[in-house]
């Protein structure tokens, strides 16, 4: 019988993040303050976020990072993932291709978030601090954050976008259960949030405002540090941590992949598997594939610019150089929280105009389709975002069963559904639609880019 | 670094179930016909269930029962699951016991129903059934159910008790998702159901009126057969995969279990931890005890009596020999929906009988506090059901505290509770109640068992 899942045991645990920033022909372009357009150091971010962070952010030396002992430790209560060989998925598709996952649902809080929630609130316990905070917006980030959160004995004050928090009840009572306080954004707690209520009272939360709203709250609050899910370029490296264990999963399998694919919201996920392939293309003269599965809602990497823009909504952020839709672009109120997000991060920003990795858009009816054939198939409901990548493979893999080639496609599974079934429900009832965006619409919230 | 998680690799995978019958000191006493009072044999049986589950059930003879080729390789696509060493809940409780739980809640559907949905729906589809059908209350052993039909080929029609399919509607979306037709019971779509709806049009419906609908329709429909996802002893024996896992897990972690704990509905997930344990005491003389834990408000193992009895509570199947409060029974509505049951299977009921087993019974608000604890311990959110094992396992680890012991306590966490978060907000905002049973009301109760 056919291997199906390999599994590394503890002591074969990867025991170092893989930075690329370290191996990248061309180094990204630093962030910079929005009035003085100077380049930001790591005491400029340290105001905000953990220092240790801001040095890993801006660390363009050291190609392996050492995972602290106690981040190790509280990894090994789950991990490793597994890798997953879908023979089922290969089988209802007919396709020679070799179809592999990296399952990541099985996470604790379901979702790869998790990766980063540990670190990040490890490095900020380590300097002091005892209250973080963050944004969220369906809340796997603030569900990861606040178990985080309550492993290192801090606070956490999570701000969930209002209309998210009444759309989906269950993420904000997982929060809740975790000890975090959870704040409908836009609110009355924050001189931003009583602003934006002024003008509207019945504002329904954006990440902007909820951005905003927990920016200001670490800012002025002593010992509170902001924590980030994505974008950033040291969350993607913690969640490197995910394609080094696939790199020695697919040797236990004895095949390398031709493609690797993972949903793109901020990148953190793709970075998390694709990043540690990619250094074998960088310096080993392999030829993999990387391909980010954006919504065709919210398509920065297909259709957005090279620009340096603002990372929020409001124009809070620093300016980072990225592939940007403008940051007033408001993404369709598609099932992909997770994916609603103007910007790619500033890593894959660079390795893209670089040509070292290409963008696909996916309708949100394709992406429903892939997640029910692989939730029949392989018995696990995706999350709304990781069908994105399911449909990017089942394209790939569909290509193969025309060529006769016998591809190795690896996919990252970045979370399960399980908290997103009404979703599915109206799947299920023909009530979803597409939401392509006109040029016009971009042409007109690129005008929002800074000159 | 200790480790943490012991996973085996899918050539140490079992291969073959234990069927502890044919070790068991006495034997458990048949079904027997509630006319007749004779005893029923496999082809009685085979009417409404598949036929190989009905020669498992009555089997006393062989010890291991090989498990289908077709099935190990569907257990090959989520197991094994790990076996954890639960060091923070430890710590939490300082205590010097050594905590174990296997971890069945990373299974599809999030439960460790689906290890018998898959057989049940293999053996169907052999004898050339085409559809299956069952009740199911909360909906995870339907959701499990649902996906194993989709995996055979099989239609799925499932019965949800009325009022758990409006609380818990994410549920029914799951079996939807996987292409069952899902039916509130009761509904007009049976006899039973319209008997029913015609006395009492707005009755909620229950576990004993799902069960009348699906036997009802297995019974009058060409090629389709009845599934059960608890107290017969097929079920139990499938879910041994557990347990014998569990055993080859603690030897890798260098320790035998002194404690073996589940939470207790009808029987299957503790007998599929408890069983290949207690082997050893049966054959080997070791001393391990085994716990049962019981929901507080539905006591049957501690405060029922040993009698032939109804499984349902209409009074459909046979007359089964088993610990009950009386069929007429009507547990309190707490949220541990899978323990609400009023009678223990067979096999279960003639250990507890002759002392090889007890039963432990928990108030509702001691098992959410427990699994409170454990989730922010461990990082996983336990199915309410599941807590009731916690609960009783951290009542061993702190007589441990007491006695100094460091007794090795292993427990099934038998599903994860991300469908269940309700249930948690109600906790949090001290809404939960605890239900005693009055030994009037069983008094009561078991006047409906029949001489």
């Amino acid at each position: 019988m056919k291997q199906k899942r390999f599994i590394l045991q503890e002591n074969e645990l990867p025991t170092a993040w893989y930075n690329i920033q370290a191996d990248m022909p061309i180094k990204p372009m630093p962030p910079i303050h929005p009035a003085t357009k100077q380049p930001l150091g790591v005491d400029d971010l340290a105001h905000i976020f953990p220092r240790e962070c801001c040095v890993q952010e801006l660390d363009t030396e050291h190609d392996f990072i050492p995972i602290p002992e106690e981040v190790l430790d509280k990894y090994k209560s789950y991990r490793s993932t597994p890798l997953v060989r879908a023979y089922a998925l290969e089988e209802a598709l007919q396709t020679p291709a070799h179809i592999y996952f990296k399952n990541e649902s099985v996470n604790p809080l379901g979702s790869h978030k998790i990766n980063s929630a540990l670190p990040q609130c490890y490095y900020a316990k380590q300097e002091g601090t005892t209250n973080v905070t963050t944004e969220t917006g369906a809340g796997q980030w603030g569900a990861a954050l606040a178990y985080a959160a309550s492993v290192f004995g801090l606070e956490a004050a999570v701000y969930q976008v209002k209309i998210s928090m009444q759309q989906k009840p269950y993420r904000s009572s997982i929060m809740r259960t975790f000890g975090a306080a959870v704040t409908g954004s836009p609110s009355m707690s924050t001189r931003a949030g009583k602003d934006i209520i002024t003008r509207d009272p019945h504002h329904p939360g954006s990440l902007g405002t909820a951005i905003s709203e927990a920016v200001e709250l670490a800012t002025t609050t002593p010992n509170c540090k902001y924590t980030l899910g994505s974008v950033l370029n040291h969350v993607g490296l913690h969640q490197t941590i995910i394609g080094l264990e696939a790199e020695k999963q697919m040797t236990m399998a004895g095949e390398y992949p031709d493609v690797v694919i993972a949903c793109f919201g901020g990148g953190s996920n793709f970075g998390g598997i694709a990043f540690p392939f990619m250094r074998h293309n960088l310096k080993d003269g392999k030829k993999t594939e990387f391909i980010a599965a954006e919504p065709e809602s919210c398509p920065k990497l297909t259709r957005g610019e090279f620009r340096y823009d603002f990372g929020d909504e409001a124009g809070y952020t620093p300016l980072l150089p990225m592939f940007t839709l403008g940051h007033s672009f408001k993404p369709a109120n598609i099932h992909a929280g997770g994916l609603r997000y103007h910007g790619a991060g500033v890593i894959i920003s660079q390795l893209l105009k670089d040509g070292l990795m290409h963008g696909v858009d996916i309708p949100q009816l394709e992406s429903f389709e892939a997640g029910m054939l692989f939730a029949r198939t392989e018995g696990i409901i995706p999350a709304p975002e990781s069908s994105h990548a399911i449909a990017a493979a089942i394209r790939e893999a569909q290509k193969c069963k025309q060529t006769g080639e016998e591809k190795v496609i690896l996919f990252n599974l970045s979370g399960h559904g399980l908290i997103d079934m009404s979703a599915y429900d109206q799947y299920l009832n023909g009530d979803l639609i597409n939401y392509r965006v006109s040029d016009q619409d971009i042409e007109q919230t690129l005008k929002s880019v800074p000159e």
